[in-house]
């Protein structure tokens, strides 16, 4: 039985990945997937490593049991035609990711709360303008969307570091200490109530577009988004216009439709529109490959394996 | 016996004042002081509450026991001819003041850390650069320089959000999980491995230009400076020079030699330093009216007073 690592990496990003999963799993045998590589070597394959996976480099593997994502978000494997349909697909949970995500999610929060994006645009214009108002941490009212690993450990995080937290999901969730809200309902109420919403949804059919006219209607006036998921959550025209009616103050992209972010797409240059190239948390092959270990030593003792994705919901 | 409020406050900001230091102390008598105050009001006042006090205002009060300031630095007022020697004279300990503190210092380290200065610097250029190392907060090490009551909020709150913390303070001080330090030699371990130095000294005529060539090249090569205390720490041609040599990677100021910042100086044009107008922290009258009525309250009952200024020390 052996590993397949398949997808579309950087060298020194290939290089880490293969460093630390023979580390994790010594045991293990390796192969890196590239084109033409024999059926031979297909054949041993129970287990695919996957981040973007090439075209061919998920067929013609017969005794394949598991695909482990190296991703948290997996909407664009699911919609891989080559995604064998019986074999179990887990995302990837990975500590050291979610960490660099609450850490993201908090500079935003911090920026936006303290009003540092002004601050920063202020300096080039050689204003010295100190007079605002501070507003303490437990007066700013923080909207999560999305409770998965991601979104809870950023709850979690602002929580700590004494903001009001809601935290909404599809289906009602207990998350010590914060106040959870759920279905359509608690959408309304975290909408109404939040003066920065954060996007930690799942891409799916039932997300897909949902920051439209619609929903920014429904927000607090003057309220910010921060985008830390997926860009086709996204309808950029409507946000555009959110923004240039006062609807919204100001919004923290660091993912869009189309990415890299065209030269001329209007978010560029919008005065307030943060545009990160999607880098609010990556996944660490130090921390990652342990989560591998994990689900490849479950399956080898027939142990339950974990964070497998509901192909009906979409995550 | 009254108190008198004295200081140089914008209109919004007195009303503020006024309101909270009465609803505080709903049973003392509150004067604010004015040109030409009759000396009949003058004569009951035992407090003097004070921000920035214009001249003559500590003058012709025979019956003074306490001079409360409103700031947490002290060394204009101890500068001021005007303070009466012999009345004790208590510094402003804050905690709504401290967690802001806490929360610009954190929103600097994760800026630092993470390179969001550096994206949004490249969102005008519409550079799209995604590839970047992302490191764990445990991986970068912060020197906090200064224990007082801010110094040690910042450290704690660092340390909270997963950083390793090095704080110091010029005698031995504990401070719970936080590794601390002292002494010269103390100083000297901090400056060589921290990544990014946080300024809250008090100063004295200790600390004034202690950021200097000198101390400059006993710094990790490529940290960073967040200065958050005052300006007369930083000699501002060397701090310029270590950027320019690649000695400092970046600065983040929020007080300067001078403020306002004057129009002509280079820090605000240059690409890796960040001004702030003095905004790290202000005084937040709802719970600072509080800490007043401590002491006012411990005044009249004959108990010990808070935060007392050791004069020798100037802090």
């Amino acid at each position: 039985m052996s590993l397949l690592l398949a997808g579309r990496f950087e060298p020194v990003e290939r290089e880490a990945w293969c460093t630390e999963l023979r580390r994790a799993l010594p045991d293990e045998t390796l192969t890196v997937w590239q084109p033409g590589l024999p059926a031979g070597l297909r054949v041993a394959v129970d287990v695919a490593v996957v981040a973007n996976p090439p075209p061919g480099s998920l067929q013609g593997l017969p005794k394949l049991r598991l695909v482990q994502s190296l991703w948290a978000g997996v909407e664009r494997l699911l919609a891989d035609p080559e995604l064998p349909a019986a074999v179990p697909l887990a995302r990837m949970v990975d500590p050291a990711m979610s960490e660099a995500m609450a850490e993201t999610a908090l500079w935003a929060v911090l920026s936006l709360h303290r009003c540092w994006f002004e601050r920063l645009d202020a300096q080039p214009r050689g204003q010295w303008a100190p007079h605002s108002p501070q507003r303490r941490a437990d007066e700013v009212v923080i909207g999560v969307l999305g409770l998965g690993e991601l979104g809870r450990t950023v709850a979690l995080r602002l929580q700590a570091n004494g903001y009001r937290v809601l935290a909404w999901s599809r289906r009602a969730k207990v998350l010590e200490g914060v106040e959870t809200l759920h279905g359509d309902t608690g959408c309304d109420a975290l909408l109404a109530q939040a003066e920065i919403v954060i996007n930690l949804l799942p891409l799916t059919p039932l997300t897909r577009d949902f920051f439209c006219a619609r929903t920014f209607a429904r927000m607090r006036p003057g309220a910010s988004l921060v985008n830390l998921a997926r860009g086709a959550h996204v309808v950029d025209e409507d946000l555009l216009a959110a923004l240039d009616r006062g609807v919204l103050h100001r919004a923290v992209l660091d993912v869009f439709r189309t990415e890299p972010l065209p030269p001329g797409h209007p978010f560029w240059r919008h005065p307030r529109v943060t545009v990160l190239p999607h880098v609010a948390a990556q996944t660490d092959p130090r921390t990652a490959a342990a989560v591998v270990a994990d689900n490849v030593h479950a399956l080898r003792a027939g142990r339950p394996l974990r964070h497998l994705v509901d192909r009906g919901a979409g995550y």
